[in-house]
């Protein structure tokens, strides 16, 4: 029985799976960040081939593929992709090479339908329309510095910008001020120069010499600062621009699944706060979380090689796609990736 | 009768005047760009020193001055402070070389009062309390990714994003659009792809090519936009941001002087528009718009050289410096300096 080959490349981790024409899954690898532009292209490409030799190490044999696919953030530049294309030839797999949008992928991780909406928020933040299986509209996904409204880099920009405001008396005090200081070893104590804080100083010089896409790394502490009003307010702000961003694609009717992805929608699907109550309403009762783009990845495989993906053979790939920590993970510090990097 | 050499150092220019112990100024000069932060300790020196011998060849001799005062952008390294005196050292003026903050002097460009305040809103934006003609506390300031609200690059930025968030149907449709289209040269009549405006690509790869400092210098698109909607409301929330900056350093009694500066203040003060009226009200009566830090330049290096300037000292300097182009300019595309670069 025919086999694809199936990767989901990322910004932080790869997944490769081996499925067969029934959805039925023979085997699962991962790897570290898949992304040629935020990981470099070597580095991308050891990462797609020792997932997808882990996958193939489940009992398929290369010559039992007939076909790969990797979905990966789309945009990259031809040479990358080509390059990508011969890495991955390295493995010896018969068949064409097909690449597809990671947003795609993440669609298909969620339903077998044809027609719904994906809206993804990690370090960045997209939404898009798809008819009859393919995108026919996206919004936003466009960087941290000039869109990306509500995603992680969002959140950890305005938790950084609240601090200080609030260390320079223009913003309100907040329980964020010693969750961020005491993430980076500041010492809060330290006594003022030159009519201001020293600690001031000291955040800073520590915030500026990062990267500033790095600022997404203190999403998380919205999160955990959940009954601050600053917080809230964050919170808040992002779910309405998270929700604004979906409404920009969305047409009647409303009754049509939405994919939900990244770790900063995810966690304010499950949150138990105001913000969240009005990010559950603002998707509707047709949302369907979904944690990477594996599953679709290998839907969008088997569609590649003409084979027909109804909701029995959907339910089969779930089913049987057996990889390590299946649960949907809440925000945490350090875990969000960098796709956004290059920007 | 002594005399003494004031400079005021800035991001774009660089200003000089010898000015003697009742306040007449005997001399004046300019040059290009003066912070050794942004412009780099060689251009710096070389602008410094530029300046300085023009105002001298106003019939000062090195031999009739016994100080000097630099006023620039404080919080340089005290390497290239060092170098910067050895740099002015070489013109052989006689006697100490002082330093002080542009804040300091931007103040004192406005009165001769010891206690006031001042906000200055360029590329960034600041504001301070003076209690006897010393800085006694600070706000904002804190540069463009974490701070310098209402600034010109927090105007451009959002001038940027609200742009963005247009073409993307996020957004509301705003005349900036057109405005920052023609200004880039970019072509808004193209097709689409991948269900996006072709221009939006053309626009993201444009402005992620430039250092996101540079978005100030999109600032003046919302003060040229001003029956447009979206920037009205991006300018009532640099006017409200500004305000709060000045709100936080004021105390009772409110009658104190409040020098401003900076292109986009001084633009904010002299617009007819809504955001305007409620920035001249959150600012007061006592409001003294001024071009630059020359004056005051000139003041701390009275006072540094144990000169009183009272009142009519103050007044002599303002009416004796000649120098061309006396108006407060109004924004500007290209105007603004860019002294927060650095960060």
């Amino acid at each position: 029985m025919r086999r694809i080959l199936a990767i989901d490349a990322g910004g932080t981790s790869t997944r490769a799976v081996v499925v067969d024409v029934t959805g039925r899954c023979h085997g699962y690898g991962a790897a570290g960040a898949g992304n040629p532009v935020s990981a470099g292209i070597e580095a991308a490409i050891t990462a797609l081939t020792s997932a997808a030799r882990q996958a193939m190490a489940g009992g398929s044999g290369t010559e039992s593929i007939s076909a790969t696919l990797v979905a990966m953030a789309g945009g990259g530049a031809e040479t990358a992709r080509q390059q990508l294309r011969e890495g991955i030839s390295t493995l010896g797999v018969p068949g064409p090479i097909t690449l597809e949008g990671d947003l795609l992928a993440m669609y298909h991780s969620g339903t077998a339908e044809p027609r719904g909406y994906v809206l993804v928020a990690g370090t960045g933040s997209v939404a898009a329309r798809i008819e009859r299986g393919r995108l026919v509209q996206v919004a936003d996904g466009t960087g941290w510095l000039l869109g990306d409204a509500g995603s992680g880099y969002w959140i950890g920009h305005q938790v950084a910008r609240a601090v200080v405001a609030a260390l320079d008396g223009r913003g309100a005090p907040t329980d964020l001020t010693d969750l961020l200081l005491g993430s980076l070893s500041l010492d809060a104590a330290a006594a003022g120069v030159d009519g201001r804080p020293r600690v001031l100083s000291d955040l800073l010089e520590t915030l500026y010499g990062l990267r500033p896409i790095e600022l997404a790394r203190f999403a998380p502490l919205a999160f955990h600062a959940r009954e601050d009003p600053v917080a809230e307010s964050i919170l808040s702000g992002a779910a309405d621009a998270l929700g604004a961003t979906l409404a920009t694609v969305r047409r009647a009717p409303l009754a049509r699944p939405v994919v939900v992805g990244g770790s900063v929608a995810v966690s304010l699907l499950t949150a138990a706060s105001p913000a969240s109550s009005s990010f559950r309403a603002a998707l509707g009762d047709q949302r369907i979380p979904v944690r990477d783009g594996l599953v679709g990845a290998a839907v969008l495989g088997l569609r590649q090689a003409d084979v027909m993906v109804d909701d029995e053979v959907f339910a089969r790939i779930k089913s049987t796609l057996k990889e390590p920590g299946q649960a949907v993970p809440v925000a945490a510090a350090g875990t969000w990736g960098h796709d956004e990097g290059a920007r």
